[in-house]
């Protein structure tokens, strides 16, 4: 890779970041004046999960990094059945990389463990972009055996979790993700979709600047979620796309990566971009 | 006004438009590639509660057009008691200026009118941005008489509809508007609400690019409104601010404006921006 080439995460080495017993799989390219972006991929996605039209827009304006959670892609470890486990491992790696602070794309799944980090550990997250996701409490959450969505999963013109590809408009999967790692995930979101106490006080409790985003005909997490989780945090702006459903992002590139920007750029205590 | 001024609100001379026998007052300034913005104002509001920080830097790329409906500030006539009413002179207004196309800002009561001039000539109408407003069919719009806003109105320190500005974050009313204003469009605000045969189905077949724009703690139209305007448009797009009620385009204007330019510059058939 040339020096003048575009940092992208086509181009970008795939890294192994020992920490204890573990071994997370990670890119990191992109520079500017932001801090690093630490994008949290959604269900069974990896690495290559992340579209460059968002991943490298976003690395002209600060270091973007794509992180496999354990369990996934080429991290070692076993899947956790939680968020909060999830986002440890995050804060873990963190940590192995001395990054005290940075801004988080937390997309679907990415989204919770995302707002879970902001809750444990509250100094470790400056702003956050929550796409396609909801707030602990949330309803209807990656059900995949409901009609409108087992329809495709069922359909013998697509493969296994391949048809998540269609549903996300994300092009590749390399290397795939096992059914070991859609069970734990899976677990993951029935476990979210409980809460005790008062529903959607985690996220009363974040000040961080939030930007949330969502497609107005998302089947995996229904727009309402989204609706709940910036109404609920207290510095949240919301910004919904027509006719997308949950790859929003991925749906409309230039219009997400471009308000993503001018959000992280902002260094107001609002949310407001 | 020298030639080099800004083009503002606050130095536009207001004019008058006679038609048929209808005067309407208006005010147009500004200039710049776009098509002309025709602005139509909440309650019981007039040219004058245009704040410029919202309206200057709108006419910045394009004509600004503020109109007072017939009945309000200096237009003559009796203000109708039904939206549909109010949209019949808005399009009277533009044929009497000869103008067959513009963008549509609507804010509240004004969101309402534009979408009834979408649905009644389509064609007049090329991008829409409505804030603060309603679907046919919506709930819970202005209804002074609940708590949450009867607080206000009966607080002694506010007189008359002087609460107003003070709920809305504008500064001026001059003239001020009297109480026929206000029975006359809260009639229209109760026939609103009402709907027959779909909910939803007057904006469900409405092409016109659309952003939509909300606080999420308005009392006075609640956010849910805007919820159902989004989604029931097929071509809309939502921002919705926090820690913002009625007037969010007045509390955040650099943001507003900012967000309303580029939708506005955009020639694409999505509403996407």
């Amino acid at each position: 890779m040339s020096s003048t080439a575009t940092a992208s995460n086509t181009t970008a080495p795939t890294q192994i970041l020992q920490v204890g017993s573990h071994s997370y799989a990670y890119r990191r390219f992109g520079n500017g004046p932001g801090l690093p972006l630490l994008s949290l991929q959604h269900f069974t996605g990896t690495l290559d999960n992340w579209d460059p039209a968002v991943s490298d827009p976003l690395a002209s304006g600060r270091e973007v990094i794509l992180f496999d959670n354990a369990g996934i892609g080429r991290s070692s470890g076993e899947v956790p059945e939680t968020v909060v486990g999830m986002a440890a491992h995050v804060m873990a790696f963190l940590d192995g990389l001395h990054l005290d602070r940075c801004d988080v794309l937390g997309f679907s799944l990415g989204g919770m463990i995302a707002q879970q980090m902001a809750k444990d550990r509250p100094s470790i997250v400056r702003r956050m972009i929550l796409v396609g996701t909801a707030p602990r409490g949330g309803e209807d959450i990656m059900h995949l055996e409901k009609p409108s969505l087992a329809q495709h999963l069922q359909d013998p013109r697509n493969r296994g979790y391949a048809v998540l590809q269609k549903i996300f408009f994300a092009p590749t999967a390399t290397p795939p993700s096992g059914p070991n790692v859609a069970k734990a995930q899976t677990a993951a979101f029935r476990e979210w979709e409980h809460f005790s106490g008062e529903r959607f006080a985690d996220v009363k409790g974040l000040r961080h600047p939030t930007l949330v985003v969502q497609g107005f005909h998302d089947e995996m997490i229904p727009v309402r979620n989204s609706y709940w989780l910036a109404e609920n945090l207290p510095n949240a702006a919301l910004l919904a796309y027509p006719d997308a459903g949950h790859g929003s992002l991925f749906q409309y590139p230039e219009s997400f990566t471009r308000h993503a920007a001018a959000f992280l750029s902002s260094d107001s205590e609002s949310a407001v971009f």
